[in-house]
Order: structure tokens, then C-alpha cells, then sequence
């Protein structure tokens, strides 16, 4: 009897009843073969007096594993472990341990693999970052943002407001999205057009998963985004690459192989080219949408850092041009607030979008309608556009300084094209230069240094960086290459 | 020249600035061949005093188009449209109407069809409702939510708390529910056990996305939570339907089908069956998870309201049982704040839990960190506790008072069985009852009922219905009842 004392413990400070703990611990006794089929167990008394507890609680312990077919009462001959339970428990002994039973590191079942998926992920959190061209959040309205989310969360109607919505996401986001196309992009479109997003990364996966089959062919660019790629090969495509020059993707490249492989899906970044940083020419860009039309195949447009150009000169996206329906533009927030929020937009023809919100209601069901609702706030009182405006203000500046601080302190050993826009500068070190070897040291100085894994298949070997300078200040940027210049 | 003026609208309140605006507008004269090819465009003095703008402006729109390739310059002899462009725009003769041209029905490439994806969306609006068993948002926690949230927003290093961050989601999130999964629900587990996902449904996507392969066999209950159903066959599953009786899942049915069919996952509602509401009973447990290890299935647990039962039986989850790494608990705070907040978690061994989380990385790389530490807080806090215990009473009651009006008003004509837990009541009309006609009628008086599409194939010939009485207040289900007696 003392035995079983040890083995039930009450614990008076659980917010779980007392009635229950007993139960489940009892339960597990049972179930572990601790009390073994047909045991009979203590009288309701004597397990209260045992227990220091009171015998009610004792007797309705055993009501509900009476109820829930643990035991079995005999009449007035006791109560019984049930005779009809399974002994299944008794196989596995380190059950008897009590305790951390279901911290398990292996499944019972196969679960294959999915090498295509493991991706080494940085995580930058170091003082100092020349990073993959992170915005500076420490710019964001986050004042006006959390006003904002706490109207959405303190006003208005609760059960509509936090029920379950659209799929497509916020109407009111998708209204200001508009304007805010047609203001920027000289893209005219209709709510029915727009899907919000949790990022570009939910649009790839979005528009891989419905509108890819296994075995279909699709195109990306080397250099550049790797983890796209990863979406297609998760759809079962087959991936081609196309170089990219100086005036982005060569579409000559590409036509030569629409001549032989069907193509159904072009992924591109024509804007400031990842990783670099090149937009792609207007004559290419015409080029592309021709080819699309003619060959039959969707152009995923991924325009990451639209907002961010400095030399004025207005380049609209793919999709202000395209007449025919081929173009899927996608794009987020994640560089004009920061990456941890997140809310993006795919922009397609209607039909698109329908398709892409029926599946998008299996993958999450919905967005964020607080945080959709907060941003579409933020737009309609212009907040959104004033941050953009200064941040591109402050952008530019800071690449101002970084190129010439680069010039300055490592000529000669880091050679670059001041870019025309986005957040970063596209670099080649001197082969002298061993940029794994120099990030490792930068990080002793609490400095991330981007060492380019994750442009290509190789980038290494061309000694390429790119340089994130946009969430630095000028002090920063001063410290961080300096710092490198004596590295060096 | 003055049609040109019509053609070029200066909008002055715009944010774009002007010279951009004259420079997208004639890029978009040149694509749709206003602007021929050659086509001498006027001065830019000329230009300025049609358009009563100044000259610099006009000259610094045709230097950016310049830059860009749209126009030429020949020396002196003036500016021209580029004759490298090709002339592919001339061919679509709407886009001369310059506005709204993008507002696209269909695609220029096939999309195909997603029939197992087309489900009508019952979306809500009247001001009462019986609806699928929703919580009610107004005794959410907002206040404290807001509170925490805003803190998450403006303290500490946003450059860490703002970047990318763990697929699995927040850290202390995951601390805090292996607290709250030990204490209510005899489950012991580490952080490397739980992925944070946006909800029940993304909990199922990922599992049947990453772990079912084309063609492997699935089960379901019938009836059950259709919408499960959707997913594995988004994962083309051949997908089995066993009986639910009394006790829940008829388990010697899925033996016998085991014995003839490799099941890779059976996907129940243990906890209270949907939409029957009953729970399944201890021995059937016990045998379900003796078959997982004999035939080596997945259970996929979908523990869709755990924290809101009545008769204080403290049936653990089939996990909480798990010695052998064959369960995939799933569950959300759907039910304990309300649906609008996506934020759930799935418990399975790490190895599992990995695999999940490099899928996680591509499908919208990481939930809302701001929002799921704000829910770590208010556990910490022992806010969402107090709530749920809060919760527990108010529903409970609830379920008095709704199904003591349910005998009073609508005596023998709606059957039911008191529910032991949940947020619903599980009825069946007298069949003298057309629901449908109910339902309509039921519509005009301002009061959703939810008619029972969604439980199965064939709902509305059994008469059933499901009603959800927890997001209405007593004096609401009084209106409700009392208002549908008199439609009867």
C-alpha cells in the first residue's frame, strides 16, 4: 500500500482537479500493468486515507474510470481493473519510469526523405550584419502598427470580425492594394485579382502546388534564388536553368529551349535581379512576355524589393504589360516593414486566384485578418507610403556611404557596381581573398558577413558576396568595414 | 498634339511624382502602339507647355525612358521610340482604352481543375447563430492580448525578433504548451516534439503533404469533419470510411480493413467525434493504438477541443498513451481564443516533427512570431488558463440552458443526447422537419443554423444538425430557440 502512495503523487498546486489527477494517474498505472487486469483496487475509503484526500474525490475518481471502462464494479464486492483492456501496454517497460515517456526522437512509421528540403538556414545574430538585404526594422511604424492591431482586436462586431474569412484574405488590404498598384506599377486591377499571402515564399508554394505537375518543366535563373527551386522540386518539376548577364535573364536562352521543352512555368526576379541586383532590360522584358504567349507558359514574376529603386527610373513590373493572362506576380511586405511579418500578395487573372484560394484553404484556411486589417489601416492613412518614401530615402544614403566606405577602405580587394536599387550590392572579393575564412573571423567581431551560399550551385567559387546594407546605419556600416579592412 | 494632351492625365494629388507619371504614361502610348516604332516624339519644351508642366520634368521622363530603351536619341534631330522594341502590343486593341486593362478573367495558360477542392464556405453574418460550434470571441482575453503584443512589437532587438526565425515556430510558445500539455493532459514532451502551425487544417496539410504518398490508403470516419478529407485527397489518397457509433470509431471495422489493405493513416476526433460529439471509449483506444504498432499507421489525433468538457472525465489524448511513436496529435486555439487567431500545434516524435518543419520552410516559412509569443505571455501569465477555466463554466451553462429550451420548445421535434463536452449539440430533427426550409426561413429572422453540410456525404437524410450554443450569450439562445418554435 505505501508503494502505491509513491507511486500516485498529488500535486495541490496543478491546476488540474485533484479527482483527476488521481484518475489519470491511475489510469496509467493501469495501463502500464502497474495494476494488472481484474486487480482489485483499495476501497474509496482506504485510498483516501492513504492519499490524505477526501473520499469524495476518491469516488469520483473512480466514477469516471468506471464510466470511461477502466474498471469494473462487481456490486458489493469492490471495484476491478477492467477484464476487457488490451495488455498492450505491458510490452514497453520504460513505461513503468512515470515520467518523460512521450519525449520520442523516432516514429513508429517510415518517413521517407526529402533531401530537396534540408537547406542550411542562417540565423543572423550577430550586432553587426552585412546580411541577404534585410530591411531596417528598426524604421517600421511599429507604433502606429500596434494601435492599429489593437483597433482590430478592441472594435467592432468580435464574431464576424473573428470568425473565419475569406481565403483570399482582407478585402479592405486587397482595396488598398490597389490603389497602391495602380499609384506605383501602372497596374490597374480588380480585388478579385489579388490573393494575400503570408510572403513570397506561401506564393511560390501557392502556385507550385496547384498549378504544377509532376514531370512539368520549369525555368529559373542561375545565379539565383535557391529556395524557389525548392518549391518546384517539391511539385516534382523539372528545373532548367537560363543564365542571367548584365540586363537580366537571357531570354534569347530561353527561347532556344522553348523550341525543344515544353515549358510551363518561368521564375524570374526582373526587377533588381537576385542576388545581382541587376534589373532586366525593357527590350528582354518584351521579349519574355511575347515568348510566354507563344510557347503557352506562366511567368512568376517575384518582385521583392519593388520599392526600393534609386535612380528614378520608373521600370513597371511584368504584369502592368501583360494583356494576355501570363504573368502571377507576387510580392510582400517583407522588405518594406520586416521579414516576421508576414503578409504578401499574389496578383493573377481571376481564374488564377480561385484556384489558388481553393487550395490555399486546405494549406491555413486563412491569413491574418488583424494584421491585414492593421496594414490596409495603415495604407489608408497613408502611414505605409510615408515609410516607404522614407525608407527609400534613408536607403539610398546608406548605399551611398556603404559603396563608398567599400571604395575607401578595401579598393582593389572588393570589386562592385553601385546598384540601382534594393538592399543590398552584388560583389566580387579578390581571389586573394578567402571569404569563408573572412566571415569566420567577422563573426569573432560580433560581424555577419553573407558568404553567398545560396545563389547558385557554386557561388563560391567566383568569390561572390552580396552585401545587405540597408538595416546598418551609417555608424554601423563605418564600423563593420572598417573592421573588415583590418581583417584583411 | 491636344489629343495627346488627352491621352497624358497629370494626376497632381498622386504620389507618384509627375515626371514618373509622364514616363509610365508614355511608356504605356509606346506599348500599345499609340506611339509607333520611330514615332518622333515632340520636344520636351513643347511637351511641358501641352502639359503645363515644367520643362526639366518632361526632360527628366524622356531621360529615364532613354535609360531604359523605350525611346532614342538621334543627336540634334530629336527623341524617338526605340525601333528594337517588338511590336507585340499592337496585336490586343483593347489595351487602347488605357484603364483597367489589366482586370483579367482568365488565364493564358491551362489551370486545370481541383474538383475535391470546390466546397461552398458557409461564411456567418447574422446576429444569431447555432453555427458548427464556434467559441465566443467576447470573452476572449483582447485586452491582454493587444497588451502583449504590443509589447512584442516595441521592446528589445528588433533586428533578431523581426528576422527569420525557427520553422517550428516560437520557442517559448513551445515551452509553455509542454507545461500545459503535462498538467492537462498527462503529456510529457520536449519543445523538439511540437511544431507551431496556423491551425487544425495546416496541421493535416502538412502531414498529409509531407508524409502520404500518391496512392497509399487512408481512413476517415463516416460521418466525420469533411474537410480532412479534402486534404488527403489533395495528397492523392485513396481514402476509406469506417462507422462511428456511440463510442466512437468502430475499431473492429478498421481491423478487419487493415487485415486486407496497407493503411498508411487513420485520422480521427477521439476527443469528442465530429460532429457526433461523443467521445470514443477507453477499450477502443486502447485497441487503436495496439493496430498503429501491429500495422504500423499513423493515428492523426485531431484534438479539436480538448480544454472544453463537462463531466470532468479526464480522458487523456491518444498521445498521452503513446509509447511507440504512432500518433500525430494535432490541435489549435481555434476554440480556446477564436478561429480568426491561426495558431495551433501538432505533437509527434522529433524525427517527424523535423521533417515537418523543413516542409513548414517552404510552404510559408514561419508562423506570426509577434503573435505567438504574445500567447506564450498570456500563458505565462496564467491568462489563458483563467480564460479556459472561465470558458468551461460559461459553456457549460450554456449547454444547460440550450438544451433545457430545446426540451421545452421544441419537445419532440428535436432529439438529442446532452453533449459531455464541445460546443455543440448533436440533434436530429423529427423528420415531419424540412431543415433546409428551416434553415431559410430561420435566415429571414436574422438566425444562422447550420443545416449539416459538411458532416458526410449525405447529411440532411438522417435530419441531423449540429448546433453550436457556446458563441451565443443565454439570452440569445433563448431568442433563437424561442423564435424557430414559432417557425416550426
Amino acid at each position: 500500500m505505501q508503494i502505491l502512495a509513491t507511486l500516485i503523487v498529488i500535486d495541490r498546486d496543478s491546476i488540474q482537479p485533484v479527482y483527476q489527477q488521481l484518475a489519470n494517474r491511475l489510469m496509467q498505472l493501469i495501463k502500464d500493468g502497474t495494476l494488472p487486469v481484474s486487480h482489485r483496487l483499495l476501497s474509496t475509503r482506504k485510498m483516501a486515507e492513504l492519499l490524505k484526500i477526501h473520499r469524495k474525490t476518491v469516488v469520483r475518481a473512480y466514477d469516471e474510470l468506471l464510466a470511461q471502462g477502466w474498471l469494473e464494479s462487481e456490486g458489493g464486492n469492490g471495484t476491478f481493473v477492467s477484464s476487457n483492456l488490451p495488455k498492450l501496454e505491458l510490452k514497453n517497460p520504460s513505461a513503468k519510469n512515470g515520467t518523460k515517456v512521450n519525449v520520442l526522437k523516432n516514429a513508429g512509421f517510415s518517413i521517407g526523405n526529402a533531401d530537396h528540403l534540408k537547406r542550411k538556414i542562417n540565423k543572423t545574430t550577430q550586432s553587426y550584419h552585412l546580411d541577404d538585404g534585410y530591411p531596417d526594422s528598426r524604421l517600421a511604424p511599429l507604433t502606429e502598427l500596434s494601435r492599429a492591431y489593437r483597433t482590430q482586436l478592441l472594435t467592432g462586431n468580435s464574431y464576424v470580425r473573428f470568425g473565419y474569412g475569406d481565403t483570399k484574405g482582407s478585402l479592405l488590404l486587397r482595396e488598398e492594394l490597389c490603389t497602391y498598384f495602380a499609384e506605383t506599377r501602372g497596374l490597374n486591377i480588380d480585388t478579385e485579382n489579388i490573393l494575400i499571402t503570408r510572403g513570397t515564399v506561401m506564393g511560390l508554394y501557392l502556385v507550385s502546388a496547384a498549378l504544377i505537375t509532376p514531370g512539368e518543366h520549369v525555368v529559373v535563373t542561375e545565379l539565383g534564388w535557391k529556395a524557389a527551386s525548392m518549391n518546384f522540386l517539391q511539385a516534382q518539376a523539372i528545373v532548367h536553368k537560363i543564365a542571367v548577364d548584365e540586363h537580366g535573364m537571357v531570354v534569347d536562352e530561353l527561347r532556344r529551349l522553348c523550341l525543344v521543352t515544353k515549358i510551363r512555368l518561368v521564375y524570374l526576379t526582373p526587377h533588381h535581379h537576385y542576388p545581382t541586383t541587376v534589373p532586366m532590360r525593357a527590350d528582354r522584358r518584351i521579349q519574355l512576355l511575347s515568348l510566354a504567349e507563344e510557347f503557352g507558359f506562366i511567368i512568376f514574376e517575384d518582385d521583392y524589393d519593388y520599392d526600393f529603386h534609386y535612380m528614378n527610373r520608373p521600370l513597371q513590373p511584368l504584369v502592368s504589360a501583360d494583356k494576355t493572362g501570363h504573368v502571377i506576380y507576387c510580392g510582400s511586405f517583407t522588405k518594406s516593414i520586416a521579414p516576421a511579418f508576414r503578409v504578401g500578395y499574389l496578383v493573377a487573372p481571376e481564374n488564377v486566384i480561385q484556384q489558388l484560394a481553393q487550395l490555399r484553404r486546405i494549406v491555413d484556411r486563412q491569413g491574418d485578418f488583424m494584421l491585414e486589417n492593421s496594414i490596409a489601416e495603415l495604407f489608408k492613412l497613408g502611414t505605409i507610403q510615408k515609410h516607404l518614401r522614407k525608407s527609400l530615402r534613408v536607403y539610398r544614403e546608406r548605399r551611398d556611404v556603404f559603396c563608398d566606405l567599400i571604395k575607401h577602405h578595401l579598393n582593389n580587394k572588393i570589386h562592385f557596381q553601385v546598384p540601382e536599387g534594393g538592399m543590398a550590392v552584388w560583389a566580387i572579393a579578390d581571389l586573394s581573398i578567402d571569404i569563408q575564412d573572412l566571415s569566420f573571423k567577422a563573426l569573432k567581431k560580433d560581424i555577419y558577413i553573407n558568404d553567398g551560399s545560396g545563389f547558385g550551385e557554386a557561388p563560391t567559387i567566383n568569390n561572390n558576396l552580396r552585401l545587405g546594407f540597408a538595416s546598418s546605419n551609417v555608424a554601423e556600416l563605418e564600423y563593420i568595414v572598417e573592421t573588415i579592412a583590418k581583417l584583411l
